[in-house]
């Protein structure tokens, strides 16, 4: 079976692609952001939704406050990473439905009227963006390096608001010496998938 | 700036591709799916937990009790796609933890003994891992229709068990005729993105 998508692109976004835990000096410019930014807003969500909201942390000042609540590994990861960045979810996105999903402005106080129903969606669909961003950095020819690792409170509190859930910080930049582990094993397709 | 992926790839996996919810009759096989998840199993997961389970509904009862516990408009297109795929969340992914996280082996209990923390974690990798699935869909020339509006403790009773959680049911196939709407807005960089 043959993808549309040819081998080499294949092997940049998945097979060859690591998360980095070193990176070089390089910068990682705004254009940069604003590029991955314009090709990944397209992937789906559940109503166009759109939850993912993102922190740059540029200053040398911000990067000090979020070493501070990163855990132990990860804090040298952060500190010296090109370009770090705070991936959250809004649990308040339903303010946006009526511009985002056109064919139905009353979804808005139809399906999500309810915070918690907000904060279950906002949080599956800010997952689903947060990966099409780590493809778009991949697409890029840069590394992710995405942490889950760090005082989820401390970070909510300190770079966002009640209304922002943190979902991961994601180190960014071009790979350096001994970026990555070894490749960890996966599932086998049975273990996973079942035909029912 | 340039992309390492090139134009037409950035539009097969993004800005031309479109949620389908009208297909072909041609065939989704297995060695299609098999690829897929060849290619889309090495996206990154926290501690490579990798948690996405799938069931492929395959068969016509199968199929008929799926489209029972669909919402009003997903009927018809789950009824017609040529493959319904289930995504769910292993919540006991953490059984696997000493063979998928070879670095560190005991994380299975330094960090996942807990369920909440566990449900907390599957949740979200396995979002990471459906928005991969979707990816590597549309890699393989294919079409996906992902959706949430279904009675997720009906489809959970019938097709998994109390420990998988389902995420979202996903059409997939060649798309038909007036397959997808037209593109709905997304938000400007400057709304999504801060830096501090």
């Amino acid at each position: 079976m043959s993808f549309v998508l040819d081998p080499a692109a294949q092997d940049l976004l998945f097979r060859e692609a690591h998360t980095a835990n070193t990176f070089t000096d390089e910068p990682v410019t705004e254009e940069q952001i604003q590029a991955i930014y314009d090709l990944v807003k397209f992937g789906p969500t559940a109503f166009n939704q759109t939850p993912l909201r993102v922190v740059l942390v540029r200053s040398a000042e911000a990067r000090e406050r979020l070493v501070q609540h990163m855990g132990g590994n990860n804090k040298a990861k952060t500190s010296t990473a090109p370009l770090v960045a705070i991936f959250a979810a809004d649990n308040e996105f339903h303010e946006e439905l009526p511009h985002l999903f056109p064919v139905f402005p009353a979804a808005k106080d139809a399906f999500f009227s309810e915070r918690p129903v907000r904060e279950q969606n906002a949080g599956m669909n800010a997952a689903l963006q947060a990966a099409y961003f780590i493809v778009g950095i991949r697409a890029a020819g840069l590394a992710a390096g995405p942490m889950t690792g760090f005082d989820h409170a401390g970070v909510q509190k300190e770079f966002l608001d009640g209304d922002h859930t943190p979902l991961m910080v994601v180190n960014i930049g071009k790979p350096g010496e001994d970026a990555s582990r070894p490749r960890a094993p996966r599932l086998a397709f049975d273990e996973v998938i079942t035909t029912v």
